[in-house]
């Protein structure tokens, strides 16, 4: 049994004895005390009723202390930043944003990102010791084991940058970083669904992406590409050319700027994903009916993910989900004729409730999980309580 | 650091003296010596090189000691049952196969199971206190968390039977259950792709699944259905009416039964996906093409996969694939051409290497896994060497 194991049984909040804890693990008394000892010194569990009891006898209950520590989420778009200050617990104690674009590369974007860390440490009143990771996501494939931006689209200047590296020269805390849905998934689990294990997050926006959570973990696959739904091809498109080289992708069919395109030619102003939930929201028919058609073609796809993956919840968020019910109507019309009843009986498809603020907030959560993590804890603990006798 | 921890340092099955192990871990001696008296105790480690050593001096090296324990690995298909008896390497030390109905229902079929535990564990010298645990893989859907078959189409009698608890009452050690295609995947990836943490095996025969290890891990889903490759939706198929009541499902126009079918109307005499890989292998055109185009099919949904989960490597199993290189020269044209270079550069389209001994050899890994997971080892540990003050 390890420091953070001990950990674990303290994390959801409840304060216990360490008679509860020595009940509970099975471990001595005394192995119990110096793991508490440590979790102490590394200022992850503290005395519960406010500090030292003033008796002379320690206090007797201990629990989970997720305001001596914080961290900082980043969430950058292509034409915005939102940068979040965080305790351990998700609570988010202060936000800062700014329109900034992401094509003028790392140098001016991670400028901001380190003043905006430092600004929110500082304006509210914490250290920067107290600082424990930052976590950041980017709106283009992440090489995960790096940190590294490969071949972003939108993001020119960026091709393999060493954020990680960047940023540390800076401010020297553990940086991870994922791009824009991965964070979003963990986001809107996080915050509005933490008992799914099972988790799919699809942003439908200018592009069209998922982030994949599977037995509680997010699943990046071989190459980090994993949730890549915006190039499925779909049924009967096949005279559509994506911007990829191939016929008939989704996202050609069914995100903002194939929808857009499509009431431009009968006639209607529209050029982003945004323009047309506007559309919807007002009421324009045509509009609603590009939506729905959307949503179908999406469905198409989402019960073949449903059938390979067998989610519980099925999320759908970004700039096109907020246009009203339209496209999940679309969405689950598909999805539960296409999927098989034992995959759908539980199943749910929702609208994001994080919204705008999945991102960020799952950034912060990713920054979270790595400082709350078994290694992380196994290795500040190792240095602070059980130095390596010298071998021979 | 815990026991298991420990025993991860060992598992590759290198010697090591405790010197080793407290600098790589950077534990204290006395801690390691703990961990390995516990280890020992368990059977799992053994001082290595033929026992105590004669001098008095205990042995230097340690080492795992998987010829301790032994597992037996089940795979039950709907005509044929095989037993495997396997050390905890993966050795397998021997084999008992019958014809055996699964039609026939739960009792006769599982006192096959049983004596044929109770056979090879005597036939080979061992005693049954020396089986760690059994796995099995049953021919239909399984709820893993209880091991129940769950609506399965082929096995009458079977329906939330609790075989766990069954085989238990005769043979009391821990029974790991899953479907069929899961241990195919685990066979696959035990026997011959260790190093793979992103597998899929699709088993392709009369009907068609999938097999999903993610991140080193099978992932099941929420329900245990992940992986139901067989009833996504293809392309232009709307005519065709599947088992399961949709029209256009893959199985419908790409198992074996779908292809015999085919190639009965153009007059030739097959019933079986066996029927059709032995035309196949004699070279009958007709059926070359009927299985290439079956390729193709699967490959639309492969493709879809690839985006979806980004696996490193597919390996192509079950009775149709052994027709020759036709069914995954099929696969390959549509993946290659389907899917994003960044996910397909390091792609591996496969044949199942493991056969038709998949299963068999992924029930025992199964089961392997399960003695050597943390949570079995710490549970033996505890009991072991830190047993509880009474609390208070």
């Amino acid at each position: 049994m390890r420091t953070s194991d001990v950990f674990d049984l303290l994390r959801d909040g409840q304060p216990r004895t360490r008679a509860d804890l020595a009940e509970v693990s099975g471990l001595a008394r005394s192995t119990i005390a110096s793991r508490i000892d440590a979790l102490m010194r590394l200022g992850l569990v503290a005395p519960y009723g406010g500090g030292r009891s003033t008796g002379g006898r320690p206090p007797a209950l201990i629990a989970f202390n997720p305001g001596a520590h914080v961290v900082v989420g980043v969430d950058l778009g292509a034409t915005h930043a939102v940068a979040a200050l965080s305790d351990l617990s998700g609570q988010v104690l202060g936000e800062v944003r700014a329109d900034l674009d992401i094509a003028d590369g790392p140098d001016p974007v991670l400028a901001w990102v380190t003043q905006a860390v430092r600004d929110l440490v500082g304006t509210h009143h914490r250290s920067m010791s107290e600082l424990a990771a930052i976590g950041m996501g980017l709106p283009g494939p992440v090489e995960h084991s790096t940190g590294r931006p490969i071949n972003p689209p939108i993001m020119p200047g960026w091709d393999r940058h060493d954020v990680v590296g960047h940023l540390r020269r800076e401010i020297d805390v553990p940086v991870l970083i994922d791009n824009d849905v991965n964070i979003m998934a963990l986001g809107e689990r996080h915050q509005h669904l933490p008992s799914e294990a099972d988790l799919v997050f699809i942003k439908v926006s200018t592009g069209i992406g998922a982030g994949i959570i599977s037995g509680g973990r997010l699943q990046r696959g071989a190459q980090g590409t994993a949730g890549d739904l915006g190039h499925v091809h779909v049924a009967g498109s096949d005279d559509v050319v994506c911007r990829c080289g191939n016929r008939g992708c989704l996202e050609a069919v069914a995100a903002g700027p194939a929808l857009a395109a499509s009431l431009r030619s009968s006639g209607v102003d529209a050029e982003t994903a945004h323009d047309v939930a506007q559309l919807v929201r007002a009421g324009d028919l045509n509009a609603v009916q590009v939506v729905r058609q959307a949503g179908r073609d999406l469905g198409e796809v989402v019960a073949t993910l449903v059938n390979l993956i067998n989610p519980s919840v099925v999320v759908i968020g970004g700039s096109l989900a907020v246009a009203d019910e339209q496209l999940i109507a679309g969405i689950r019309e598909i999805v539960y004729q296409r999927s098989l009843p034992l995959a759908t009986q539980h199943l749910r498809i929702v609208p994001s409730v994080a919204g705008e603020r999945a991102g960020v907030l799952g950034a912060a959560a990713m920054a979270i999980e790595h400082v709350l993590s078994p290694e992380a804890i196994e290795a500040s603990t190792l240095s602070l309580v059980e130095p390596a006798l010298p071998a021979g």
